[in-house]
């Protein structure tokens, strides 16, 4: 009937126009407390069971753990009817796991989700939706975010002849956090616009002072996630570029667009490191 | 630093969390007109021409006009920054080519977004979203819809044979018309709720009479996505599930479900297809 471009086609428009189910059905079964309860009684529950215990319907929740099965995050014992986290799920999706990403996707559901909802605007007029409200919010997803990808950011390079490092951008402080794990004998400042300052102090009770100091034989490290040459690889950077229109200011790049800018203002020793999410550059004059 | 599963549970996360973006941005350019443009000035365009002929910012449009090369919807000479339709798109997203699907983005990006917002009540209590709104809007989204999967499903079986066919459910008559355009011998007889078919004849000037008529020989088509038997596979048929539990009533059901339904209504004849996005079952006494 189809030939098979066709139907790869059918295939993808179906997916692209229904990718936003896709978070938001992750997101409802974190906030009801699925994966919590999954993870706590250490056995498979039946949905019914489920259902009971986190005050739900039943046909809603069998709904929601069925699609939660069909992305990969429950397991299922069909003939039994009972459900079980995944290792993942276990691992990221649970709040009371160590790597927990609840805060993540509680921030990415209440604002993300419905920010977006102003894209056409941001495209037209650079609209930006940023608000102090949510801000701790966003601290908590940052504090999440570093945690899952901090270890390998400050890995990729050895940055134990760096005594002082300076976090530009450094928001709530989950990758100085990462910093001084890794180099105990360094010593980070953060610095943000006030408002963000303001608030982080508050969040963390650090004693920052906001002086930027310069020293000889310093580097400048970038952690963000580049584009490609072509531009059509780097899911990561082009999800953080549609982010960064409505919420912030910046953009992404290419890697030789960080060179151009680096020479530009004589640093000449650059080295780049391609990461998961976030790449890592680090350039010396 | 990361071993290889955890680098993959990172990825999956990163996914998820942002999935919601992928439908918000082929939307966003939807609506802007981004897909139209380049289809209609036939060849490839600069993003400042793009942003100055849709009247949008040009940071704002070059952001978007990247992440859609991302998603591979669009294509990009990067060194002369021109940006074209990828075939797909062309195909599919543009408003003026037969096989657009722009209704059904609208719909989504209007009406299927928001909803979701909603979905913890849905699977709390059973809430439903449906609206009286918006049913005009639904209305193209089906036609759309059975203007790419029709042609399939009603060639999933001969039937020939069947001289009224009588769907149920049938809303628009998208359906109704593949039928007819396949089987020119054969009566379509569109059953739907009250609301639903008084929208439908302003909508369509069809003249039904809303009676059931019962004939001998006469057979039972399911069009459905179907979930496989261990809930895991089927994408289509989970994506639906949560729809439903929003939007209507019903639920997706395995192959197997289907022939219990069947089997204890005295069909005793059953025959299932796969599909690519919906299965075709056929059933007769």
């Amino acid at each position: 009937m189809h030939s098979s471009e066709e139907t790869e086609n059918i295939k993808m428009f179906f997916r692209y126009q229904h990718s936003f189910l896709i978070s938001k059905i992750i997101f409802t079964a974190s906030e009801l407390g699925v994966f919590d309860l999954l993870r706590e009684s250490g056995e498979p529950l039946s949905s019914a069971t489920v259902a009971e215990r986190l005050k739900t319907s039943l046909t809603g929740m069998q709904t929601l753990l069925g699609a939660c099965v069909g992305l990969k995050v429950l397991k299922v014992e069909r003939k039994e009817d009972l459900y079980g986290n995944t290792e993942f799920a276990d691992l990221f999706l649970a709040k009371s796991s160590p790597k927990s990403q609840y805060y993540t996707m509680k921030f990415f559901s209440e604002y993300g989700y419905l920010s977006l909802q102003y894209l056409p605007e941001a495209v037209s007029t650079n609209f930006n939706s940023r608000s102090k409200e949510g801000v701790e919010s966003f601290f908590r997803y940052m504090d999440e975010a570093w945690s899952l990808h901090g270890k390998e950011v400050v890995s990729a390079f050895d940055l134990s002849g760096f005594q002082l490092i300076c976090d530009l951008g450094g928001n709530s402080g989950g990758l100085a956090k990462e910093l001084i794990s890794k180099y105990p004998n360094c010593t980070v400042k953060i610095l943000d616009l006030l408002e963000v300052v303001e608030i982080s102090k508050k969040y963390n009770a650090f004693s920052e002072d906001s002086q930027i100091t310069f020293h000889e034989g310093g580097g400048v490290l970038v952690v963000e996630p580049t584009i490609d040459q072509e531009i059509s690889g780097s899911f990561p950077a082009h999800m953080y570029s549609i982010i960064m229109l409505l919420h912030s200011e910046g953009k992404v790049r290419t890697a030789s667009e960080y060179c151009i800018l680096f020479n530009t203002a004589g640093f000449t020793n650059i080295q780049f490191k391609k990461g998961n999410i976030f790449d890592v550059i680090l350039v010396k004059k």
